[in-house]
């Protein structure tokens, strides 16, 4: 399988430049006779759209999904569901002071040294834009999961470069185009997003994905463990330098007593693996954070060299996100709800005759 | 793909359990003509041996690799490499007592509800001793990538429980238990370790894995991202639960101005990006670090449930590692090999014909 | 990777419907840089085209092909190549009558047993118009093996029913609507299919296949063989019964003096093996054979059951070709280009360092 | 994936030469919870053991497995299933003579030019005794199938050289060593082969593949078909040359009222589809049928050309099948269970929901 697909059983397939005709996907393996509409996968996309608010970038798509393929009166059939959001608004005049640069912290070196070519207009290939593929694969399998077995995932803003925003409550999070879990802050964030956006400059942030629901037994270890399976979905969305599931890295200070979580009739006492023992899903909540890096695309001037390898300075005068971190709440709830998907069906292959032998809460989530 | 293979053109198999004859492994794809033996994986496997201080486990094994197939005169033929490591010292007495229980922080739990049965001697499956498997994959992929590119993969240990080890040398990493890399600190880490153990509890551990020489353009984006391949093996290794890429978790409180990385003629001028872009290789260093939680089996009591779900305590009085991480370092150093070596056949493959148009130095590694 | 998707580096994935908006395609890995336009796909579009003489189905579809991603300024780029067929000519009412009957020798009750629901509309998922994808991917491998290799494929139609059509020259496949080889048969064809036209009933077909200037070398032995993949790639072709490399079932009737093909230093004296050998082509031409079923819908009148089990008649008025094979040919082709393609970069990744040791002519094709 | 495994979810990877230490196999996917010792494995292997009769290679080899994981108190655990089968019979002084000469039908020339180096003792990798891996991963499939969904799978020699022998009883092909189904042909075929031995040449044969109650709608269009996945594997055998699902090559001159397989409430009327319609199985009998070339290793002189690419002749002298479709019945009977096993994993996988609609027999085989 080449690098444009992932998922062994649930199956996605992603081609597109941020400046061609279109970003089109491909889902592979989705179970038939569910209720699809392109209002079901619109309603994801509307949450990861540039241009819903001053801190974003202010490019202006759409986004709007047409379903090509793969259902019939309005139910999946099981063959492949195949879809495209059109480019819209592809200024691609923004660029041309940029093609014969390579930005620093962007793939335009990488991809030229690599390729030998590169599609210059708006990042290309390597635009984030791609990630609208994930949020609509993400769209169908989060549907599915939760009419199947009422899993449910969502995801917060959880810092916003230096400022750290503690979880208050999930209503907060739709309520504001941070998806920010505390509206008490939104003041304080705007103000800071208002002084980087003046400053030309950006920054990092942190997201958490939480799913809730997810039945015992999910994963195959041990080189398909869920965890693994998560943190490969979850590294290869624009811009993310680190992942951690559970506790993460605060496991490394954690002594065996505290976060070894044990177990009562009642279920789990804490959840410190945040959902995976072994790699296979334990009934909890299985708990994911990402980081993110600065937009590397900002107005201030910058040290590079040229396509000759001259050295030259470039700003980034486009329409970009001073974090991209924002809007990418949606676009990690899709990869975590591809993986589990994936995993769910993969479970049933190996496992569909087995009764989980204990019967058990899944205690602290 | 079932769950114990990794990789589309370097792909390792793994089989065996804890307490079972044999742990096997198979490397197919590997190129034809390299001079290989036993040795050459011997001495990787060495560097992961238990009992080889006081600090690990003291179960007697050697872990001596037998090569079943793919090699004729000492050179590789490129047909899959079939290798075992019989297991010597199997005190199945030791389990008998926890076969029923379900320990906290281990998979027993959910092997038992996902497979409906499961091996319960020293942990089966899912035991750590199936990473032999990983380090002997990983010697074969280090001596090509070694050979073939002058790629060096070298890791160590940079944080034990609480204590932080800055690095000193890679010299000290080769001459103590603990692949620290700085001899200075050994006092302070062994009676760090000996109170850890008479204590009964365990802890923590961090570390990190460099490699250098990793040509430009390695990588598919965008699902297969070096880095997303490279996080998903870290992350399948027992008892991690957080991966980092260049500067990882700190890149959230970082500005893009200071994250992105300039390039000069003499190359990028800082590495930030842990020598990944868009998924791609730099040509600089590629920088990885991952947290390990604390041995699960310690010999305090903690609370949980048996098989019948009913409560009860458990103790583990085995052979355990006080802290797994400190035998972690040679299997991530495989990890990272075989994901490296898995995309330079790949990228040979698509791009065999590419000349990279910029000459660059790598810079700052 | 689910059904939909085939080849390991070189990855064709296929979505769409015979009635449903359009068919669409994607190929990843490609190699970057090699001159690509819409014109070279259509070209071996138009020949697998509908309505392009009187004894093919006479609906009318241009097949126009639109590339959406994966070129810059006329080349590769490496990444993705996303392109839509769209559908034009959909008379759904044709197949109204039919819907809730299963049609002997059709997918219909194979699809509504295995998913609980499908498409009717002309064979949904199941019509032969899904072999666009397979024409257009392999379009795209031809011109990369043609010109990095120069490779040459081709193929005609060897049997029609009854009638056996001799090789007597290539020139003659381009210049007649049946892909015959032989354009003094022409006559001979035409009355035939116009008798079968008129009977309302269809009838079989061979197609042969040769690919020429193959380099030694390609192919995975000992379940990715060259072979193994050719042959699993043909019988993916809708109403493909049969598969024959080389000498094929002949091979059941020869001696071993007769089939093994000697060698000389100028190469080999036959071809009986169909130019792979352990799996791994010899550099003398491949040649595969295939059989096609008579297309199943019909107008005469089949015995069948509705779906709810009940016993009923079927006759299907619809535009159907009397024989499907006949536009076989450029399928075929197609099929052979793509797994020649997957196999030259798995070779390349793993041997490409080799220097195949021996300098031989191909001899006998 | 490599070119030694296969399956999507019943996975199936090999290692092993002929005059190696071992071969040996890696089962991975399989459901957990069946009861599995190594003489359910055994008593497959016998059928397909060398030495059985005067009529196959007199190598000694009693092809002893071991199973080394995957099972734990005779169940399997859903761990992989890992075995060795040890090579005993290694006279590789035989195959001296024929190091430095590429014997015609043979790989030797092949995986030279391929890799460079081959192991030349016996055939090296290319040796058709690999194929003990196929029937002891398709013995587990086998037993999975029988016990899990009453599948039965069969297969006999149709033709042996020149001689075609029709079918009389099952209980005839387990009663002779050539699993021929007419015990009243045994006399003729001993003379046959008798004679073939003594002229030092070797002949072709056809075997036949019979799986019985396979459930309707395994299978994953398009190319996922399970014809197309059989096809693949069938052709993987060493030897095999042809492929066919039910009607076959002879589909080609039936016509479609012919061929098209009618339906009634008992079910269908013929099976000239060979159960599968559109790449999903009916419900009646898989019927395969396969083409294996005459040994390529024969006593009579033969021209070639040896390592330096020189005129010489060869002999082969070793102990060689005259016809090595003798022992290929439970071998192409165990690729058709791995394959048929993959399928009913991935069919519960998408469609572990669906009731399928229509209560049908499916009426003739």
């Amino acid at each position: 399988m080449s690098g444009n697909s992932f998922g062994t059983l649930y199956c996605v397939t992603s081609f597109g430049e941020s400046h061609g005709a279109a970003y089109g996907g491909v889902v592979d393996g989705c179970p038939p006779g569910m209720a699809l509409s392109a209002a079901d996968i619109q309603q994801e996309l509307d949450r990861r759209k540039p241009g819903s608010s001053r801190h974003v970038t202010q490019r202006r798509e759409t986004d709007t999904v047409d379903i090509l393929s793969g259902t019939y009166e309005g139910r999946t059939t099981g063959t492949p569901i195949g879809f495209l959001i059109r480019n819209e608004d592809q200024r691609s005049k923004d660029y041309a002071a940029i093609a014969e640069k390579f930005r620093p912290g962007h793939a335009d070196y990488t991809y030229r040294q690599k390729y030998g070519i590169r599609d210059p207009r708006g990042g290309g290939r390597a635009s984030a834009r791609e990630t609208v593929i994930r949020v609509a694969a993400g769209a169908i399998a989060k549907k599915w999961l939760r009419e199947r077995y009422g899993v449910q995932i969502r995801g917060y803003l959880a810092e916003l470069g230096p400022l750290k925003i503690k979880f208050r409550a999930w209503q907060d999070v739709q309520e504001n185009p941070f998806f920010a879990p505390d509206n008490s802050r939104l003041e304080e964030l705007e103000k800071f997003m208002d002084a980087l956006r003046e400053s030309g400059d950006s920054c990092g942030a942190r997201v958490n994905v939480v799913a809730e629901k997810v039945p015992v037994g999910w994963g195959e270890p041990v080189y398909g463990r869920l965890d693994a399976d998560i943190a490969g979905a979850m590294m290869s969305i624009n811009a993310v330098k680190g992942v951690e599931i559970g506790a993460g890295f605060a496991a490394i200070g954690q002594k065996g007593s505290e976060h070894g979580d044990e177990m009562t009739p009642q279920g789990f006492l804490s959840n410190n693996n945040g959902g995976v023992l072994g790699g296979i899903s334990t009934g909890q909540d299985v708990t994911v954070s990402i980081a993110l890096k600065p937009t590397s695309s900002i107005r201030l001037p910058r040290r590079t060299i040229d396509a000759r390898g001259k050295p030259t300075t470039v700003e980034t005068t486009g329409r970009h996100d001073p974090c991209v971190g924002i809007r990418a709440t949606p676009i990690a709830e899709g990869m975590l709800a591809c993986v589990l998907m994936d995993h769910a069906l993969r479970y049933r292959a190996q496992c569909g005759d087995v009764v989980p032998p204990v019967q058990l809460k899944p205690g602290v989530g």
